[in-house]
């Protein structure tokens, strides 16, 4: 069976384009990673797939201005199951910018849930161009430990 | 009630440095975010809380090699419940360096579980030094969408 289970040099499954696709686009809450003076934050996030983009709310401190208005981001969703030692992970690398055209923000205001963030007020949505989509996923029991 | 929750600019409660540490402390599974030539990537880790410290078994790409011994990272771990639109996000950010002493490699060795990672051979530990530790808590229901 595993034999035609691409695995990395960690031994987890690698996913394929589609099946990160299919992932993405079955969920609602990710988390973005921004770079701000040299150091990562981390911030969960609603989001909508839309095509091989991913759609999010802005985060506090995602907003993009001057000069800064295109930026390197990385976008994740994942799921384990510490019981039976399973799991899996997306992970979406791109630009992102932000969504300005009125006829795609009404219609991502609208498609995205409110929920992750109070403030109705301060709307600002970002779309994160994939430069890459990855997944990996644990399928297997961890070996025995060795003595 | 919630006359004495802190609240963000997002209407987000703020989660005491304690809840935060407690948090951190009943988990497992989290994710760090670390920077590569600019841009960031999040992989899921397993990790354990030491102290206000978090010991990571090192991911793909976050080994700390040669001058780049210490490096700005953030680790996350957070919870949702999209029925009850509630969750709650706990970030770590911090320096992350390599855990070399042989006491605390076998410690941290025996502590944290294999499964996230399948490659035995390849095992690295970090140690994040949190300079800060913050969360926040999504307690309430969105408003309803006004026209």
């Amino acid at each position: 069976m595993g034999e035609t289970v691409a695995r990395d040099r960690n031994g987890l499954e690698v996913l394929s384009y589609e099946e990160c696709l299919e992932l993405l686009g079955a969920r609602r809450v990710g988390r973005i990673a921004l770079v701000n003076a040299g150091s990562p934050v981390i911030v969960p996030v609603n989001y909508v797939l839309d095509g091989t983009s991913v759609v999010i709310r802005s985060a506090p401190g995602a907003k993009l201005d001057g000069a800064d208005r295109s930026r390197p981001v990385a976008f994740e969703i994942d799921e384990h199951d510490p019981e039976s030692r399973t799991g899996w992970s997306v992970l979406v690398t791109g630009l992102a910018e932000p969504l300005e055209e009125p006829d795609e923000v009404e219609r991502f205001d609208r498609e995205l849930d409110a929920w992750a963030l109070g403030d109705r007020d301060d709307v600002h949505l970002l779309r994160v161009r994939a430069e890459s989509i990855t997944g990996r996923r644990l399928d297997v029991p961890a070996a025995p430990r060795g003595g």
